[in-house]
């Protein structure tokens, strides 16, 4: 039985295709996934369960229906008074505004700081707020019918949820990275997987949860110790000097070498298939 | 009329091809634009007056001639003399040059300083400190016919003035990038766009500057506000943690998000194109 | 007649197959290259000999034999007990527990911190430690037959000397690196081109000696005050800020710039070719 | 009326001793003021109120009686235990361990994340977590008779939620910092204040509310917008070199300055005093 | 004959009180030695003059009169207006205030970044913009009647030209630092004495300018490379991690070391004064 | 018996004065312990010794003799010269005279990386190396009559193994830092003791060993996995953000949390005292 309660969230459908995989569907499909104020708070909520649910292993994030991953901030009236800081006046009203981006920006991290790894599956749709949150995923994948735009110099804004952050250290080249930027144009599947924003293209959605949950199988199978460890190391040592990232990562497996490769040992000589307790 | 003065940059041409474009173009051909001192001071001063030039939205930067982009530093007696300290002796000689290499990687980053997208065309021989220009620009295209050398090795130089700096920052891989600077090699227009180093590449120059010119039209009927807090944004970012660059950048938004968002967000409703004021 | 003493290792072959080049074999094909703690020992001081060698320039390292660049990790009871604390309890053992990682790791870094350049060829299995060690050369060949993988997760350990840090700087994608890592999957020479974790593919192992004797024959004629400038100066500013980079950079050079550019710049002009002097 | 509503807390008294100003008192005299996990989360929850409840401009934290500020953490079995990594075994008890850690860390760091400034009174028993919640206060007041002492090596412990990192740059010498962190010796008010580790010193718990009081009242009177702004500033700066820290904060005071100012401004024509609005 | 021209100056008084010796002193006593935005033009443009100029060692920095070393900002009209962006509106007011502080900051940091040290005598008022310019000093030294006051919270501004930055890192008690900068409580000498702002107190002015001489005829005997070395060197470390300064110092001395230091040998021995040449 | 062989070191006596505690003594007196390159050489090879010898706890450091700590480095001509890069030319030259600064450094960087505490006792003369020794060790106490000087200006040498880095971040003012640095002036034990350089001033050095034995007999009797856990801790925070140094620490007592708290507690209850494995 399952004791984290996920029936919580109205904008998400939250599935578990496999044993250890939970599949978290972004369910607005009629306002082609677009985030509202709850949208970002259910999500940042979704991944802090995540994070610590013994029973997931690896996440994958898509949009429901066939249209969008998501077309980004559903940009409200309400929304867009928030944004400039409500009733305040001046300069209070800014501070609202730098706390509400604070706000959408620990919604967006959260699928960082999961420890466990998360999927990204762009289709339809993949614009502006879209893109922040796959730069945030671990592994993306996309159809190839899929259009991505860095939307957000369409409405006067630089983006200021990740995408600035996290493109230019996902992708190849600072060139291309700046173009789509500064244009906000339109690109595909080809274009992306030539930059590495995505390492694998399929040809539907339907095709694409199949090789996300593949890929999750392969992933649930190995430690969990393992996986949210290099997880969590690989994004330490992007962001310091590879000195501080090799100093970090000894103290951590000071603690996190024990057991589980005993056990990945003794099944690698008795070519039998480990068994890894919970995580 | 032109409130900022270009005309007095002897060793570059300045024109305006569209509004709120200006084309800076490296103009000494016959030594196929190699710099000496005064060429660098001039650059910076130009890439100074852009910076805050509100007539300005983005630059474009090439050479004059069809030979070459740059050929590099000009290796004249004088300047090889100032290198090595000039008159002084022994440490003092040190003191000054480096002194002379601070000030003249002050001018090559007065182009990532430039609060303005500047796109890079590269055409003909980019030798040296081509590399070190066009690694500093925003966004990159290149002639099929081009010739790129990180040339420094070449005269005994480990590259000083940014390349060893940005160029792993802007391309791919970093086996080809410590290649193709330990042997000096010239490499092509297809190597370099495989690698990420240009996003572009045409026949000719003359199609280069009109594939500038319509990015640079795509680029100018955008938000500057948006668009010059993206490249500000972006260079911030590249060299902090993900969240000290999402710190700053809400920040940022603090104050930049304003008259513009309403603007564009009421265009879009309208359907009508957003005029932005100058910045 | 060399000075250096390099007859002592028992684990590696040692030649010298041209002028200023070092070729270092991994020298246990019957254990396709494992390394136990007396290989990684070795290792350590072989690269610390070469570091300051003024009769070497560049070094090569491959595996001996057709089979392996190397396997990885012997994992023998007593370098299992060693990782696990020997017999130490509790806090204890994992205070040993990280003191063998960063020894390790130190052993690792000797090629990154190796003033030469060092270029890797990879053949045959490149396992676990084997993607560490190629991650800290500075440039990949490898042959067409070459298998990689990430082998860490498999044996429930987040890899902790090196692969975490250095990988998904040296390459293209982060999502195609968080693939491989997670997965521990097989990859091939194609896969690993693309992605830019090597710049050059050949059809065996000899022709990737000859490729890598070529590319070592180039290097070694150019001034090696540029070339190790210019491997320490990459090296450095890839782990902080442009600014820092380049501020250190002008520093670097305040002392290395010299005798070896009079010569280089002299040369040029009597199109004679330039000797300099050994470092 | 309030609108926040600070009832709710068992282990805290909450006053308010005059506008804008909170005083929050931990409240267990029994236990000498000693924490436990519900301690600690309760903490937490109240500063994040405080941190952006608009009726309160400065907090004022204590010890409820006159025996203790805090006597520390409670060890009791069942936190033991928690810290121990509870029923987990080997690697999993410590990622427990782990997460406990940076749970309590979050719940210190709660004082110094609180956007307005907080006056810590120290007066009898301050030890362990006592110093590491004062080190994260942002200005310390204590009576005579306190005792201070960096307790956790006297249970085996490297103090880990906060002391480590912020003893050091907020007193005078690490000689002396080193010497009562590894001896856990009690040091008094004397010696604390020569040392800079409070910059008061006060007769009694009384006279140490009523210095705190004067203080606060100062504080209220000037305009929020200026010392949230400062608080935030100085601890982003301490953290970063002086150039990064000069350049977020002309960001910051990119949308800071405004109304206040000008009402400040005109005040001091006028000799009348400012009312600033609430934040 | 003095080749540097310092006579274009308006609002400074610049004397020459023995060789190698400059004192700057700020002239507008009538204003108390307020600043406008020409005065701090001029301030920057002096220490860019002093910090290259070979018969300068070492500055002295006063105000002009007995009343002031400076009170500060001047707050006329039009100073509040190009704080608050002139006429431009919303955000691109805001980018201009940005721009403002920029430039303002750069003024202050040119005693900072001048290569010679730069002796700071308080006397009289020295309140606000006096603290961020006292700061930026290396060596401070103030008369027994001097009142300081980190004024900027009093104009509802967040101080934002380096004492928020540099007084945490130049003084010995945090507590003592957030206390002054909320308050904007005026301190005297004695408590600047004890909390390390200053490290000399003097009865009067004069007495101020003799102890000041005094110390900078020591200073000017020393090698130059070796003082101005230091001044670049502590700075430098101060920013980054032990290690970083380490590094970064022997590549600097690689080149620092010479002459000078054969010189001062020779004249240990010889028991005779070394004369050292102009830097 | 002593596993540890202490018997090689020419230049040092190293005393075993109680359980757990060594002393090492520099052994030059009739050269006022001044140091040539062998002893830099035995130094941090006694000091990696003692950092990995379960037998000591804790190291206190002093001159032989009552004349001095040490009179710093010993200027042979020797040593001169390789300091000036011994018989390469220019350039290489140069490189020399980097590599024995690094190595320098290392040597007395080992204190401070030596995972025990280290007391420095100070004594007779401490010019130069003295200082940078000091600075690196943990706790300093000096004798009354003690001379220290920042010495090196006065052989025209910006100190360069240590003292630029590590004393301004052990004292209290910043501006008196300068004041000793840049005029190499003789202070005392007073002036020490205020500034916060030392945090004891006995009266001779006999008195001085007896304080630091009886401060090195209390450290020993604490757990050595939390004394040298918060040794490493400090230091690490030292040089990183408060964040950093958080979660670094966290994962530290991931591991390092075990028996020894265990027991640490069971001895609290049962009031006993506490026996700790070695580490």
């Amino acid at each position: 039985m399952r004791s984290v309660n996920y029936s919580q969230f109205s904008f998400f459908n939250i599935y578990f295709p496999a044993e250890f995989v939970v599949h978290v569907e972004i369910n607005r499909p009629r306002k082609l996934n677009a985030f509202n104020k709850e949208t970002w708070t259910q999500l940042r909520d979704i991944f802090h369960l995540i994070s610590t649910d013994p029973n997931v292993r690896v996440a994958i994030l898509s949009g429901a229906g066939e249209r969008a991953f998501t077309s980004g901030l559903e940009l409200s009236p309400g929304l867009l008074a928030m944004l400039n800081g409500g009733d305040y006046e001046e300069e209070r009203a800014r501070f609202m505004t730098r706390r509400v981006i604070r706000d959408f920006q620990d919604s967006i991290s959260s699928i960082e700081n999961c420890s466990k790894p998360v999927i990204g599956l762009a289709h339809g749709v993949a614009f502006g707020l879209g893109i922040d949150i796959l730069s945030a995923t671990d592994i993306r994948i996309c159809t190839s019918d899929v259009r991505f735009s860095v939307k957000e110099v369409d409405i006067a804004l630089a983006a200021d949820i990740g995408t600035l952050q996290r493109l230019p250290k996902v992708v190849n080249s600072l060139s291309w990275c700046k173009d789509v930027v500064y244009t906000a144009r339109v690109f595909g599947a080809q274009e992306a997987h030539v930059q590495g924003f995505v390492s694998n293209v399929v040809a539907s959605k339907e095709e694409g949860l199949e090789a996300a949950f593949e890929l999750a199988k392969i992933i649930v199978a190995k430690s969990p110790v393992a996986v949210q460890g290099s997880k969590h190391l690989i994004n330490y040592s992007r962001d310091r000097t590879v000195q501080d990232g090799l100093e970090y990562t000894a103290t951590w497996n000071a603690f996190a070498i024990g057991k589980d490769m005993k056990d990945a040992v003794a099944s690698t000589m008795s070519k039998s298939k480990p068994q890894y307790g919970k995580l």
